[in-house]
């Protein structure tokens, strides 16, 4: 049974304390956040303390972290927990630098503790079946991959300055999808992206609306599609044409009912949030990394990959200002 | 806060298990089964003490009891608990002889306590949808229902001899349904069936696959299709043609993966079994029984309710033999 | 090039006119009508002569006639088509009395010339895609057989009247259809029917929502819904649980355009008439009684299996009044 | 009755020859092709005459001609033709060379004679359908678009050769339909290709998979993907993400049977080829250029949007090379 300390206990906190709870194989024990109120509430709910990030960093009981806590600190927070000797699995993303996601690499490898980073899509069932029907070679080799994703509703303008911006707070999950599916990062990014959904988005610098292609030196194409509002719901699709079929991953439906009226047929939404769809990726998730620590096995979602994300959202990000395609380099990426 | 105990540890006794749990107004205090191994079994998983029915029901710190025994102990163990002054969720059927219920029906009414009986369907997301839209008037008055119930494979033979047979034991859902959607029992019921999927079936005297047509005083009309064979999963599907349109309430999937090859399309199969499709309906139907109990409210699915199915099944069961209609008359059911 | 005659120039008169005039191996050269304006118009339409039924079946010429009149008249001129010595392709039903049919079986047998009843729906490529799926073994063998056949809007009360009732007159393609999937009538027919769609309809004796059920001796089942009134379109959809999987054609619908907005997704409508849904079928009926002449080839459609269908319809209005299981009987059949 | 000639009798003018024989005002007169055996084969089909050109162009009886012949002689032939005082319908592209297609649009526009340009996908139901709702308002302003436009097996590498690329050979028709759906050509083009089907392909210097993103000066975005082998048939759909929803036109089916075994839910696939898919859209275009023209109105698709499509394919193929964002300039359109 393995001790495990949870950093932010805001909304996604308490998805993973739950997914905590549910392992068998892992207990959580103490909790920390910077606002004590937030922390005392979910402590109370699951039952376990308070405590500081320094006193949980220093008890030799706790065998993993799980950081939740907001992006601008985990890149410290991964730095300081593998020198503690901790176990960790922190959230997307590294962090919104790629130079400072770098650094954090190089120090959580020489601390030689395991790092997971959250991407959590990759555990969604839907996708995860799409991944397992490729790598099984059932539609042959991979040609030109198609990822859709759209938020129901813009976020805060307040959060939206703090992103990071569309590419690397939003589309860094899709860039994940993407490298997973294709095993590697591209080899150059091209970006466009409107501010359409609404212009105080724009005004931030930001944009609201994306649509990036990725090409690797073989010649494969990934097309990624992002919008912060589609309005009905979480548009989470995956589409990949192979050599030999066409395999897609469709929304997750609200229900399985249908209607036919004179006024035509009608179904069900997508269901509304990450939350409803992603609720068992996210177990799933948690479930791999306790798995992954068990075995002495590769972590399920490695550091590295977390910085190709990051790669990806820099390059794209640059490419959206210059018009230009960008190569992702190799000082961008983990040796 | 109410105390329960569960009388039943077989499979569907461990569904309950995790219901009374998981609703924040109801605790699981006591596990009791003919089978002491079973009883155990469950109780230190879920972390109580295994007692005797009689124990149980001496209690007076236990406010409801969930009946999830073989089907020959439902009507005393449903008399026994509300003499005893427990609220009663009871699995279905009430009993295999409709004579039997009524009697536990009067013995309960008498008792003043309140009977739940779990005809889970009724709470299944996919089907409430539909009734939800159906009451809203979406589809006009209701004409011609449909209801398709497939197994993914028979049970043992052994189980079929006990059964009651398949128009009691499998298709008593299904009448359930039909009386739930279309608000009170039929007057007439035609039933053929046969057994074409096993021999060894037929040879008990049971049928596995029938066909059953319900019609209402006012015209309505019913058909239900049982199968205990449908090999890919377990196939649930409710159709109603109403004055202005259809609603349907379809298969839930194992996953949302779709694949075009040149051998064709393919998608996934409907999940496999009733604990796959029904997990979230369970825990529903708890959450239903608890809420009514303490809003001092109509059971969701009443004693009486539990009788007519059985009358539907007694009548069906009877046509299937003569070959002629058969009238649901007033002594079938509850004054 | 094989002459054709056609006897009635209505509506479907017209759809069949314009199928011998696509295919290379026939050429329309007369049009017989009761009503002359009828007769001169669609003959004025395809270049053709008007001519009486007794000058086109003195005409030696004349290889085949399609008999699209009335049906109180195709079983008088099958006889005497037949007896002038042409092939014969007539409209469904043979007629609205068993017994005139039978009588007009033997009739047109000793007259030896070949005659196809118009069951347009088994050229659908819809079933006829199912059907060959089914014969091919795609789902072992067939158990219980589910026919769904809604029409938009019922007919006119005049026409309710005359037409021989809902079993005879619109069940009678899905009777049809269920002995042709099963390759041969059943052995026993239960029926119900309600007027709920029109008061009007059960003023007249007629139902206008029905559900039948078919047993044939070795098991197999089949269930036929019919409703003269879904509103939405032309319901038409066929089912078939086998013993290693289900077979389902669905509806043909107006376009492929999907919606989702905040108020859930939407899709087009089943075609709204039988025109538009049935139209290629009637092309590919013509073609098939061609070839088959051609090659002189068993009927693609017997006169004995349209004795067969009305058959079913006889056995299902008897039982829908009686409340009993009719038998199909050797004397309600070609020996 | 508004007599036509045929330029051009291989695959697509047999179509043609097709619709203008369904139309009820026109009547084709007239065949020719630079290969004479097959200007006989057509014309013997249809019973017209073979002429040559010059004798075409200079019969004052004929007012239109279909232009069906191979591209390089597209713009000649529009100039001629409009010159000789025909209307014309031209099949996609203009030319190769936008410079030469302005040419053509300023010959053309002196001429004073209509010309529309064959951009067939607009007059698909699907499309079109898809069309109105967006146009009604049903999901308020177009944010994103998405086109999929995969053919099931690529052409010869010799017509690969003297097909202009893929830009201008095959991704043309997307260009057309984006601009149609949003109103007018995007500001400026992206695009990456890679030659991965076949290097066959890549050795001609031409690419055989290609994304390509257009961005309209109000930020709205359209992404392309085309592929030149799906494999499994003729891949045809639009998606448009609005402001309130979104619409999609997905593929047309071979038929509408679905199969469930324990192996998974099967279907049919997307009709093979264009032929399948789009044999009803060319006949609608026919009709619309006949109505258009005996109603002296504006053409269904003008001669200036010929030229825009071909400039977005100009600007595509410059973008692959270069990775660059290429500007659509006034220049590159028609004033």
């Amino acid at each position: 049974m393995m001790k495990v300390a949870l950093l932010g206990a805001g909304r996604i906190g308490q998805v993973h304390a739950n997914s905590i709870a549910a392992n068998e194989g892992s207990r959580l024990v103490a909790v920390a956040d910077a606002f004590p109120e937030a922390a005392e509430k979910l402590a109370a709910q699951v039952g376990v303390d308070v405590k500081s990030v320094d006193d949980i960093l220093a008890d030799k009981s706790i065998g993993a972290v799980l950081i939740a806590t907001s992006t601008d600190t985990h890149s410290e927070l991964i730095e300081r927990a593998t020198a503690a000797g901790k176990a960790v699995l922190c959230e997307k993303p590294v962090d919104l630098s790629l130079e400072r996601a770098l650094t954090t690499f190089r120090t959580a490898e020489s601390n030689g503790q395991p790092v997971m980073i959250g991407f959590n899509r990759r555990f969604d069932p839907q996708f995860a079946a799409l991944k397992a029907a490729f790598d099984a070679g059932e539609i042959g080799r991979g040609e030109l991959l198609s990822i859709t994703s759209f938020d129901p509703a813009p976020p805060p303008v307040s959060y939206i300055k703090v992103s990071g911006g569309l590419f690397r707070d939003m589309m860094i999950h899709d860039f994940d999808m993407a490298c997973w599916i294709f095993g590697g990062p591209p080899a150059r990014v091209t970006a466009i992206g409107s501010a359409i959904v609404d212009p105080a988005i724009g005004a931030t610098g930001d944009v609201d609306t994306a649509a990036v292609t990725l090409q690797w030196d073989d010649g494969r194409i990934a097309v990624i599609r992002n919008s912060r509002r589609a309005g009905y719901g979480y548009d989470q699709r995956i589409e990949l044409l192979g050599s030999e079929g066409l395999l897609s991953a469709n929304n997750v439906l609200e229900n399985t009912v249908e209607k036919i009226t004179t006024a035509g047929a009608s179904a069900a939404k997508p269901v509304y949030f990450f939350l409803e769809r992603y609720m068992r990726a996210y177990e799933i998730e948690w479930n791999a990394f306790v798995e992954a620590l068990k075995a002495g096995a590769r972590m399920p979602v490695t550091l590295a990959e977390g910085v190709a994300a990051l790669a990806c959202a820099e390059a794209a990000t640059r490419s959206a200002k210059s018009g230009e395609a960008v190569a992702i380099t190799a000082d961008m990426l983990v040796g």
